[in-house]
């Protein structure tokens, strides 16, 4: 009897999970093992904000991926996926086309512009490192071009963060640390610059603890940020964004970088497989399999599941990906073994927005947390997914262990 | 009688010299000595190219220029220079009017594009930290513009350095180590990128040794810089330049970013003072002065002298810049004290160019040297230069000292 091919799309939190766990406990001879990724490398998508800001290099958030994949067990193939055909059982790829008894779709995010005129083209996204990479670089070139320049455009100077959600809150934390050290380097007077996030909801980190929040916004307003809740964008130009502040009343904003921070999607390729989806997100059984496919499992930021206790969905976070690819691994040598499957059910361990470097906001243990004490865990959070990936080794290269300053 | 008052425009090597020279020899209560200058730092323009390509952050190619200055005997005004009337005897800048006794003309380069249309507009110029700044983030914008797009435009990763003479040959040294640097930060295979030096002349570096120019091109062609020479730019447009190639033969080379290097001239505001000068540079006297204005220095890239033994003028650079401030002080004085002045006869110790930070051509007593030791030599001009300024505390501070690796 041929041995089963467990192939995984993705190697982010959920698909990197999946393929270490798997690999951590069935033998190499007992199944054919198959990730596929666009790049050699995993990048820690929560940390990218921190990339995109600048204030960490875009090679400190990733990671090659043959580091923590044995290669005994599991075969990598660098492409990009193109189609998802369940019906025939087969992937397409840059590399080819890849049969597969069971399929694990685990492709991460996209960014979500809800049909916004022209954020498409004229928004930045903090989609992924090269993204991030690009944000940093243009944000640094206009800084360096208002310097130069004889008659100043001080607009250059203006970022505009779509979102005042997690990312957008994160990304504004980082940005409160690096305009300052963006106007030392490029000779630019701090008040010319102005950092401004623009969210439609009428609140600040929505689901968060409002006393944190209310932290989280004063903390960012003492390093210079303005907040226009409650005004959506309703278009974006190559010159900036027009919010709507009232009935009829819109103001534009000018500015030389807008980053939209505000929504996500699951990975459009979801759109074209037939299984039911909302926003290439799929409501997956309790085992994480996509409903009425016994092969295909969907984890991360392409499933999703309702917290029927709040009746609304889990956000996209690392945390639930990763124990979503352990569940995932353990279910699939369960139908191998002709074991039934387990539900999945999240270890809801808090949650902690970082406010840059040195500050942060969370909820653990069902206690509240602000500060350095909030910054610091934040940081053990974040180690923790290396080593949950990679181990201790990875944790000690690539984490991030400046703790003390 | 009321002291006189020597106003110093400029603070580059010629002007600084001219200040650094004055202090030293001359009491506070003798003459009330004012420098009049755009930025409060001065920077090595010779080290331009560097800070350009990115070997080198723009922050170490500058000093305050209060860190040597003597404050009780010079008055330092950041400002800039709008208007010389030398009639009047009136200096206008940005912070009002400066009357003088004796005027130190050192305004330093300009690039000159000698009309050829668009160049103005498209291409970049080396011309100062905020220009050389500029161009190091717009190179790296490119790249990771590149990286990230969908449908890859490779003329983002063509670079035309535009002149073959001393900065377009240090440039592309720089450019030659730092572009695998930049391939490696944004994941670009090297065989995308396209570094090309574009010359008028038939030759490369004209008035070096034959020998030594061959050796240079020979290592920047290692290291994949393409020459096209005896092909002059007759357009620059946004997408990159337009080449005559033959009598009716002309190549469009697609680049995204285009840097001029191939032509310097004096401050435009010298050709509004009535002062004789040719593309603002000016026939100075053999005591540095103005012909028929005997209370006028002009010291640096400003003043034009002939090399009587070649009957061609002396090249604008920075080792003749600090002598003729060491000469201009002296004369000022002598003029002071009723003394006669001397002649400025330039004591040419060689000259050498870098090719990158490992490898440089040049003659020096006498002889010529390649590689590592004409390199160390090439760092050890440099370092002399911020001795001489400002003594060995500057030398330390802000000298390339790492001349074993």
């Amino acid at each position: 009897m041929k041995r089963p091919t467990i192939l995984v799309l993705g190697a982010g939190y959920g698909g990197l999970s999946t393929v270490v766990k798997l690999q951590k406990t069935i033998g190499a001879d007992d199944v054919d093992i198959v990730l596929i990724n666009k790049n050699d490398y995993h990048y820690e998508s929560t940390w990218l904000h921190e990339a995109a800001a600048g204030t960490m290099s875009p090679e400190s958030v990733r990671y090659d991926i043959k580091s923590v994949i044995d290669n005994n067990k599991v075969k990598f193939v660098k492409a990009e996926v193109t189609e998802i055909n369940i019906q025939e059982k087969v992937v397409t790829s840059s590399a080819g086309a890849h049969t597969y008894d069971y399929l694990v779709i685990s492709l991460g995010f996209e960014g979500e512009t809800f049909g916004i005129t022209g954020l498409d083209k004229y928004a930045f996204s903090i989609a992924n490192v090269k993204a991030a990479r690009q944000i940093r670089e243009h944000i640094e070139y206009q800084f360096a071009t208002w310097s130069l320049e004889e008659e100043k455009d001080d607009s250059r100077l203006t970022i505009i963060v779509g979102g005042a959600g997690f990312t957008g809150i994160e990304f504004l934390g980082e940005l409160g640390n690096r305009v300052p050290e963006l106007c030392k380097e490029f000779d630019v007077p701090a008040e010319k610059v102005r950092v401004i996030c623009v969210e439609a909801a009428p609140m600040v980190l929505p689901g968060f603890d409002p006393e944190l929040v209310e932290y989280a916004v004063k903390q960012l307003k003492a390093k210079g940020i303005e907040f226009s809740i409650g005004t959506p964008v309703v278009e974006a130009t190559p010159e900036g964004v027009n919010i709507k502040k009232g009935e009829d009343e819109f103001e534009f904003i000018k500015a030389g970088t807008v980053v939209w921070a505000a929504g996500v999607r699951g990975n459009r390729l979801i759109e074209q497989t037939g299984i039911e989806n909302m926003r290439a997100r799929v409501k997956v059984d309790k085992d994480l399999r996509a409903p009425g496919h016994s092969d295909v499992f969907i984890v991360g930021d392409c499933a999703l599941m309702i917290n029927e206790a709040v009746n609304r969905p889990y956000p996209p976070t690392a945390q639930i990906a990763m124990q979503q690819g352990d569940v995932c691994a353990n279910n699939i040598i369960a139908l191998i073994k002709g074991n039934p499957t387990t539900e999945f059910v999240p270890d809801l361990k808090g949650s902690i927005a970082s406010l840059g470097d040195d500050d942060a906001i969370g909820t653990a243990f069902g206690k509240k947390f602000t500060g350095k004490k909030a910054s610091f865990m934040k940081k053990m959070v974040d180690n923790r997914a290396l080593y949950m990936i990679g181990g201790a080794g990875l944790a000690i290269k690539k984490g991030k262990f400046n703790l003390l300053k």
